[in-house]
């Protein structure tokens, strides 16, 4: 148990907004950057928190597509919102789970005295890459941003209670965008190569794969933690697809306990989990003293599960 | 303190060499990629820890650039030695630097223990980045990967003793390359272009920063965690450039108190700590019960320095 609380946290998402067949995505103009979508909810975060940002002891950016090769995001978003402050900034990177893994890891540097207070920041400009060509992507996901400000609890029962991550690299290539690295690099650009810089999801590979790893790890997980299921007051899982509803019956989750908006926001990458929760909390559908379910697939394969009380 | 040992190492560089004023730099061939380095020096390690990778409980890339926007670095990686297995894997960036932080990071992990073993990996492809016309960073930088095992200790004097780390925002257009993801995307390139697609850092104004802001960090962390200087047997900077001497000067660190293979290396920016420390270890500079403070500059601008008795 490493003792955390959430003391703010705030969401931002593009004015412009899609629909695909009665869907809404929410997708930036070529006015909104991720820097901008980021540095908003790191702002409304703070403000919530009503503390200023010289009250941060560590900025970290964990979103799936980093902004530029060098610098890391996170130095990028400390200019928008921390500049004059010597305040440390990194990434951290399990692609759709990193808010997940951000969160697990940082409780650990808190509950250790490194850090005592640290704003967590998702932010993704989806619909950058997307590939129009591949209508079930395509018509998918979202742009946005997430930020909570996380510090030390005095409440024993309050924090992280229990967390698992696995990779399963056989998915490695099921979700990705190969181009615009080292691996394949951004002069090799052109209208013959440009699918290759742009989002590509083998979605049936993924959800076959997902339900063949996922239920025995969260067997595993409930088990290792002695986590009751029915002691959980609310599953926040990764809005991956319109397959969610399955993955969750198949872990046994009733649909009434776990949040389902992919009709309204679709897929926001790393930002879902964080904005999920953003969303609950901001709804009253998730409370302080609750127990809630942090948990997703990311492109990795990487499976992430994190039991919070609030 | 967070009691952790260092079980294991391995570095790998190209074979390709290129010369610049008698100076050596390690430069890939079109064969050789970041994560085929990155995996021979993962190989190495586990070979001379003399275990097998099933024996890793996480898989940490720390690394500035990565090799594909999605996935993270350390999904692919895992395919390359991990292939079969469920060992969590994820990236730790703070660009130059990525390696301490990764280091600092995970030591509260297994202090705190969620992970036994862990395997830290810095990989990477400078070469493809670098920009003729910029004869002061064409000339520096190197390619190369360097892996190290890492796991709780019984040992209550071995460990991270200290570490920290600050970012300075004013210096984050200070070294970057800017193209390749959503703040320049890669359908952006051409001729004209190709330079914001490339490597580019402002050596002058760096340093000018650097001299400004390292003396007073390294007295606060002196004074902070009661570091003697001269109880500390070997400083291990980033081979930021050939104002490495300068630097050390002005923290009042001896010529024969710290590592300096610019000359022979160049700069492998995340690469040059881990590789600089394997080396020390491998030529019997660093030994067991030593202490040794890793610190650096990266871009960002970050400064990190850590105090670890091995």
């Amino acid at each position: 148990m490493r003792n955390i609380k959430i003391i703010g946290y705030g969401g931002y998402l593009p004015k412009n907004t899609v629909e695909f067949n009665g869907e809404t995505r929410y997708w930036c103009t070529e006015e909104e950057t991720q820097l901008d979508m980021a540095a908003q909810a790191c702002l409304r975060a703070l403000e919530q928190a009503n503390i200023g940002i010289e009250e941060i002891d560590c900025i970290v950016s964990a979103s799936a597509v980093p902004v530029q090769p060098i610098p890391c995001t996170a130095a990028l978003i400390h200019e928008k919102i921390a500049l004059g402050t010597d305040i440390p900034a990194f990434d951290i990177n399990s692609t759709c789970t990193s808010f997940v893994t951000a969160l697990d890891t940082m409780s650990y540097l808190i509950h250790g005295g490194k850090y005592n207070r640290v704003l967590i920041v998702s932010s993704e400009l989806a619909s950058m890459g997307l590939n129009e060509n591949q209508k079930e992507s395509y018509e998918l996901f979202s742009d946005g941003a997430c930020a909570f400000i996380i510090e030390k609890s005095d409440n024993p029962i309050q924090g992280v209670i229990a967390s698992m991550q696995k990779t399963w690299s056989e998915g490695a290539h099921m979700t990705e965008i190969r181009g615009g690295l080292t691996g394949l690099n951004a002069s090799f650009y052109s209208e013959e190569t440009r699918e290759d810089y742009l989002f590509s999801m083998d979605g049936k590979r993924i959800l076959s794969i997902s339900a063949k790893k996922l239920p025995p790890m969260f067997d595993e997980f409930t088990s290792k933690y002695n986590v009751r299921l029915d002691e959980v007051d609310l599953v926040v899982p990764h809005q991956a697809s319109r397959a969610l509803a399955l993955i969750m019956k198949k872990l046994g989750i009733r649909e009434e306990q776990y949040i389902n908006l992919v009709k309204d926001y679709g897929n926001q990458v790393s930002v879902s989990i964080p904005y999920m929760l953003y969303h609950a909390l901001q709804t009253g559908r998730a409370k302080e003293n609750n127990t809630v379910l942090l948990c997703g697939t990311a492109a990795g394969l990487t499976s992430n599960m994190l039991l919070l009380r609030l």
